[in-house]
């Protein structure tokens, strides 16, 4: 996203390609993906990339060191000016609450909960990669639909949802099911998540026990937040991504379990916008470091 | 393991070698490897393999053809006579209950529970491979160690046990650890089994806990199994694997769950050996056929 001025909320352009996530694609298609982004934009706002003075990059895994240095080099071969390169769930922490407390939880993919307090304390908890973590997240809720409909299964019962999965990943038969789901690369059970909350809303239990155990999950994250930086007092909860945005479930258990493990907390009611807190964050820098 | 002839116990010679999981080796690599361990067999018990008049393997993952069908011809490539491939269950139940009705548990690198009543109906749980089933086992235990030390790193305790299955895993340091965990191939968390046994013995709650939960875990699984195939009958369970084997928590917490839950069934109490059941069934099997 691109902005001209320090002054102006107007959006210049906005540019979108395949993953830059240079642990998946590697370096050069990270690079690739990102020029395109990032002319796309450019060329919607009618200027050039070198003309840029400050970009604020709110990236994933980028609290690995050499993941940053990685983007950082790849930025600044595209962009001018200064560049500061921050995690993706730093500028979704932006837009819930700028420079102010607060505790932001983000479900899609992946999962984590992240805080700051008003001594500028942080804690996250979660997002570590699956399968030892992300709990809640779509990764987390496929494969927990799988684990749980191959126990029905083994149980006698019938498992319509169990054959939508087999038909979601692309297996042929259950036998083929079950090669793939031990197969290397290993399945993205993320891509299951649709089909779980579509049999949810369709009115499968065994889908909508599962969405609220997300939730509770995710609440469980954030109580941990909240516990470490903010005891009893007073705090606000964010909330973003793909699988709390789209599953009433999710949001309702989280909601129930956030509430009754933490009675100091409160819901922001507001969509969290990560593009929009990368452009305060370059905004505000801009103001400090031109001042 | 081979055996002279049907009336005799003695066991003329045993061999082993590496992995011979086709999935896993490849066909050439599993035959090399069952081919190495036969003539081992054979030369301590000074026969030559194409004198064996009746073979059962019992071999991971036969329940599916295409893998029964590979094993079969690598077996019958090595030796003479009748061959019969089964699963490596079924070797252990017939040690465990020859054909009498019984349920077995078996907990080592997955899980899985089987059992076969009076009419000759079958049922099984579980065993449907990492990361979606395999509840309890060596797998379960690992990984489920790694989500509980991360879980309290997050929360901010100390984890003397997170450094050791960073130690274990052979990461230097926690960093790397994170990206082991995300790599390609997967981890083998069941190779974190032996840290999670060791920390419980030196007194971790964390691990115990864990442990004591995958005892439950196979409790269920036989639970299931009873359910479905006894419902209030009486009933024998037989447990087999190094997981059980190794930890007296997990056979504690297994024992008082599946009491708890199914009060007519009774434990066996005696070591389950697959190879002696494999030799039973050649030669039960013989028998019949030769008749």
């Amino acid at each position: 996203m691109l902005q001209r001025n320090c002054d102006e909320d107007s959006q210049l352009g906005a540019g979108s390609s395949s993953s830059s996530k240079v642990q998946r694609v590697g370096k050069a298609c990270a690079r690739d993906a990102l020029a395109a982004a990032l002319h796309e934009a450019c060329a919607q706002a009618g200027v050039s990339p070198r003309q840029i003075v400050r970009t604020c990059a709110g990236i994933t895994g980028s609290a690995r060191s050499e993941i940053a240095e990685v983007m950082r080099d790849l930025v600044i071969s595209i962009v001018g000016g200064q560049v500061e390169i921050v995690g993706d769930v730093d500028i979704a922490f932006e837009d819930s609450f700028g420079t102010e407390p607060g505790v932001i939880v983000i479900a899609g993919t992946g999962s984590i909960a992240y805080g700051r307090n008003a001594k500028g304390e942080t804690a996250r908890v979660g997002g570590w990669g699956y399968p030892v973590s992300d709990e809640g997240s779509g990764q987390w809720i496929g494969a927990e639909a799988v684990r749980a409909t191959l126990r029905s299964q083994d149980a006698g019962q019938t498992t319509e949802l169990l054959q939508e999965l087999i038909e979601k990943i692309g297996a042929t038969d259950f036998q083929n099911f079950i090669v793939r789901l031990n197969a290397n690369p290993a399945v993205d059970f993320a891509t299951l998540f649709p089909v779980v909350l579509s049999a949810s809303e369709k009115g499968n239990a065994v889908a909508t026990e599962i969405l609220r155990r997300a939730g509770g999950e995710l609440a469980g994250m954030a109580g941990i937040v909240i516990e470490r930086l903010f005891k009893k007092q007073p705090v606000s909860v964010a909330t973003h991504g793909g699988v709390i945005a789209s599953s009433a479930v999710v949001r309702g258990s989280f909601g129930k379990e956030i509430t009754g493990r933490c009675p100091q907390s409160a819901l922001l009611d507001r969509e969290v916008d990560p593009a929009r807190g990368a452009l305060e964050r370059a905004r505000r820098e801009f103001k400090a470091t031109s001042a």
